[in-house]
């Protein structure tokens, strides 16, 4: 037995006594979501929790917070944990489902969900760090414990940077993190290399000119214009994408006109690529900008407008970092929990921020949060099982939750002394 | 001369005093403009000035106001003025250009703008109201002077007549109205028979099944399928209509989702179908409704939901009435600005349902809103002038609204004693 | 009774006993259709069809054959009938149905059909100038009998004119032609002024990069580049074109692609364009290039090339030369059988050329082809019953045919002395 | 140094020679193509050069050649070239171009183009022949030469086994082949495991109701159905493949209409689909058949008919023989120029059916054709280099065929006795 191993167990030993603090955490962080760069209750919750695990923390990048566990001479490790939720209408129908409401940046209300697991990332670190404040004695050296807003607008990370995170924290030697989805129930899986791709998302305007719903002749349509891009759009993937590589395009929202008899004079949809080679992400963007800008001289209308709303880098997992922390998850689970993923994952983080900004590596893994007693074969499943950003997406607490303070537990001893 | 003609001029001699007011109660109505059924402060202004012109009200409908002006034995006669304007962004740059906003049915707030000349149609009324009631001893009967809130969605002429409009004031034996738009200002056209659309108005909403925006295979995408049905539409009119035969289908909102990585559940547009012809209209509908449920089956989504928003009857206008105001206003013009149009108004109006429910013929005409002197061939350039329902339309107040009034006062007198 | 009448009266007196040949006639010319200006074997027959009427002929504009049969003094009057055929595969199950093929221009086999109808137009203009020519007594002047080729392609007209036809038949005072179409059997419509519609039609290319259907990335599908092509082609009539205004674009044909697993270099569509008004047909037009250059750009694809395959001018029927015509025919039929449509038709004729070459007046009419006794209101049916240019277009001979010809000859005796 | 390797020298000591006899070859194949399953006078070439070997031959699937070349005790091997050519106009103005025409199953006549280098395949297959046959003493054993047709249509394999291949040939261990490709000249690329893709083409027949191209309303069009077809179909790979998933869905030819101002009754147009997983292959497929049907039920038209064109199997090479055969090539050309490929070919391959009848291992490889003083860095260029099925498709001969000779002689010298 490893001596990382033999900390973690000591560390763990106090897991089942929290396990009722761990479930209340999560479904109070389920119950109020906040969106991405305004997640100050949730910041509050945290300063609070790390503080009664005596961790002092402070304030980075708006609504982050970062606690700094030191414990003598040794090792820094940071861990990070993404806060924010997502305008989507829960429809789990669970107890603890969300009825909660927020502002969008263009000033629209919306239902509130954390629709993308992030309660569990957050109750599941400030788990982890109150069993390692509690379990000085099995290990040395110091935990920086991230706790990072605006994932989903990939806004958190740059703010926290940007707002001294790494003069105000000590500097790690290496930066680690992980995000909960289908799969079964806390087993875990890593990608050396790329390990999500790339997303740049656009905001799109396409112009006309208003009339009258009865005088289209008089008009320049721009829903008709933007159908018939978002139509066009289609075979960029279908048909400009070399098959063996990957790329998605979404059109995620669309949205034009006010009353079903007047033709608006401006229709707006915003478009989401993912891409893992820089030369498909080339191709792609270049494409949609000519497919754009052709639809609208079809049309015989204005040239449109694009605004870049987020570029997510792609998340790079350190070779020697990522070997060294699945070697101690897999040692700790007695072999079995942890694979390699054939490919890496189309969602995109802007987790690999943190790290770059100082030169240090990171190790960022997906764990299943799907209950193995039902579903015996997750992976046959993973399509039938809501996905992350589903309004059904429901990790199965019980099972998942301990299973990650203990991915996290692990995953820092092995790189502190102990 | 005409007793009619002698009735007009003594009734009309007044006009130009009351210019700077009609100018000031056009203004002050283009500056504040209001919701459909939701049009309070005018209905207030409304009140107050035919009581300041000595003409008792009552209320109608919730925002409609009824003045019943009565001068002795005599014939009835009604005529209507619309109240209500659109949720639209005013961009005139006039100086009483509006920056009013108001509350969607669906609780959204928006811009609102008179963006189809409603403003002119009260203002003028009002006046023409005055110059009748200080007139009275040029004619002898009844003017029911109905000012009708919600024209826009098809609701107000219906709420007013279930609200016992005809039961409250006296029974007409005819119901006149007027509709500014393009054209030589002042220059009235007219129809005899079918005067204006049938429209109906639809709201679809499609679904799919909502999911990360990485992810699409394991979503149904509400968005394509709405972008593929709007574009499969467009062959409704041009295939599927007898090409002799006038259909529009407009779609004039469309709306979907709320952030651009997320793929949502569903997505929504609305529909306006205008035609003349029960036959045209009829087909039009069903292959719309087979279109949205087949390009539904195309993404083998469920069943959109089609709900109905307003269904605006045919207009149709009385031979001999028609003859007989289009006549007393072409004497009052010395034979010219009075022509019959050679289509109906691709518009639709609830004006006829006033009519309509006590079996009472109706006259409606069109009245050009654009200066003679800048717009010397009107029809020519009327691709070029900003139509009803644009953000830019501003009907030229100066030589328009006084036409307006005239036309107003003599129809009237064409059917009371004089 | 005027002379015209007594003269049509002893003309059609031999009518009757000319029924079998005439229908024979028709059946023989239905059974071998040709396609335009190939219409060889229907040359030959029509030639020796007035020689034995005793009337002399000669060809003109290659498979075209005029007859000119001369009476003694008097006025000239010139009717044209229309020879050729259709690339249509019959699906009438007549018995007399056609079985023939012939090649189109660019090589390519068909079946051929008398899918328009010239085969009536044919045997009736034939048995007209028999009857003519048999009572010679009853009228005196000259009938130039015109067999024109190509109309299908708007090139007979302009072969016939470019081939001195009228440096070798007298000069007529006026051109007659009638078309044979759905509605109530031997029931004339006509129209003064436009009569039927301009018609523009184009072959346009489109051009990609040709290559394995496994590697689209490496090609630009020229295929999915038409398919959006024609898409987005529907919204110019849905959306640019004055609801009350008519236009009609079809894309009659598309073409592209030899192996389903080879994306080709290039994919071919024809357009056909229809519209009664020039400003219209401009617009039109422009908005077809603009969308065919756009979607070419939206590929990243080569330009297209457009190329004009005929162009059918307005066809304008003389008011005077109208109204004698057809007040002949209407004294012919006790006043009824002759009515005024609405609207002119869509389909187009280069009949016009033929008159205007020479400044001389036109008058065509359409002539009502379904049985009476089964299409109670022809007009109501009108949508049941296969129109021209379907593979099912079968008008009803029996009743239609002698109808035909009665109008032939007394739209001829209007104009020549009797 | 092996005994393969040694055999290997020996044989290939005589290529130099035979060098000016290959290219002749090549180029006679290639100036004379034939279409798949039509490969008349290819075959009797081939017979007669194995002739001219010494190798008897028996016909087998129509077209196909067989060559049966023993040389005493040992092990059988069998080697494939297939044969056929594409209804391709070459334009790459190469001397030896083809001018060669053909026609097709539906009677098409169209030019003929070996546009997928199956014209290399040939010719180096007989010289690797003719080499063995003349180094006897080096090798013990008997080779299989497979001439076969109609790979393209994924009939040849098939008529080959109905027809009695291994019935009348000696049963191999092994079947081997080759492909030409785009990348650098002579370079090997293999895959262990799928190879290459899982193919299947459709034609789909689209219905309407055909008629006059002026009366849309009284028809239904197939060609605008086609077209929302087409654009329909791009979601499927776009939004309904999981994106580290590989598919392509090709529609390859498109037909409709003959005439311009004929709106017809149905228009064709086929598809290719290419997938290495069965799932995704039947959720295509099953995608494909929802749009289908449900565009025509968008058009109300009815339902459409789908014939398989044919259905190619996914190649699987056997690992033991395919490592075998690429260690053997690598130690011949001392180490470089065999490389694994890091993903399946998305093009298909009927080669798999010939050892799967009999249950013997297969192993196909693909060598690259472009001349590497031209293309140092073929990966890299490779996008830009004409590929197969493209009329540009020209391999380089000069490097390109020794090469192919060599990978052919080494190949069957690594399993039979050296």
């Amino acid at each position: 037995m490893t001596a990382t191993r033999t900390a973690a167990a000591t560390a763990l030993a106090g897991l089942d006594e929290l396990d009722d603090e761990l479930n209340r955490l999560y479904r109070h962080l389920h119950a109020h979501p906040e969106l991405s760069m305004q997640e100050h209750r949730t910041a509050e919750l945290i300063e609070q929790h790390l503080a009664s695990s005596g961790v002092p923390t402070f304030r980075c990048g708006g609504t982050g917070v970062v606690g700094v566990l030191e414990n003598g001479p040794g090792p820094v490790v940071a861990f990070r944990a993404d806060t924010d939720a997502l305008p989507i209408t829960e429809q789990t129908g669970l107890d603890h489902a969300s009825t909660a409401t927020g502002t969008l940046p263009d000033g629209t209300t919306t239902d509130v969900m954390h629709g993308c697991g992030h309660d569990t990332h957050v109750s599941s670190l400030l788990i982890a760090a109150r069993l390692l404040a509690r379990a000085r004695e099995a290990w040395s050296g110091t935990a920086v414990l991230i706790f990072q807003p605006g994932e989903e607008t990939a806004a958190g990370a740059r703010a926290m940077v940007d707002d001294g995170l790494w003069d105000r924290a000590p500097r790690p030697e290496v930066v680690l993190g992980q995000h909960v989805g289908p799969g079964s129930a806390g087993e875990v899986h890593y990608r050396t290399g790329t390990a999500a791709s790339m997303a740049d998302s656009w905001e799109v305007t396409m112009f006309g000119r208003g009339g009258h719903g009865s005088q289209p002749q008089r008009c320049i349509d721009p829903i008709v214009q933007v159908a018939h891009t978002i139509t066009r759009i289609q075979a960029v993937v279908a048909r400009e994408v070399d098959p063996a590589r990957s790329a998605v395009v979404t059109v995620g929202r669309i949205s034009g006109g006010l009353k079903e008899n007047i033709i608006p004079d401006s229709a707006v949809f915003t478009l989401n690529v993912r891409t893992f080679d820089e030369r498909v992400r080339e191709r792609v963007l270049a494409s949609l900008r000519r497919i754009i800008a052709a639809e609208a001289e079809a049309s015989g209308a204005p040239e449109p407008t694009i605004t870049e709303l987020s570029r997510f880098p792609r998340l790079i997992n350190d070779e020697e970092a990522t070997a060294r922390t699945m070697a101690a998850l897999a040692e700790h689970r007695g072999g079995s929990g942890v694979s390699a993923a054939e490919e890496p994952l189309m969602g995109s983080e802007d987790f690999g921020v943190l790290g770059e900004a100082i030169g240090v590596p990171s190790c960022f893994w997906f764990i299943g949060g799907t209950n193995p007693d039902v579903h015996a074969a997750a992976r046959e499943l993973a399509e039938d099982v809501p996905g992350n950003h589903s309004p059904l997406f429901a990790p199965d607490p019980g099972p998942t939750l301990p299973r990650m303070v203990e991915a996290a537990v692990v995953g820092m001893l092995a790189f502190l002394d102990s």
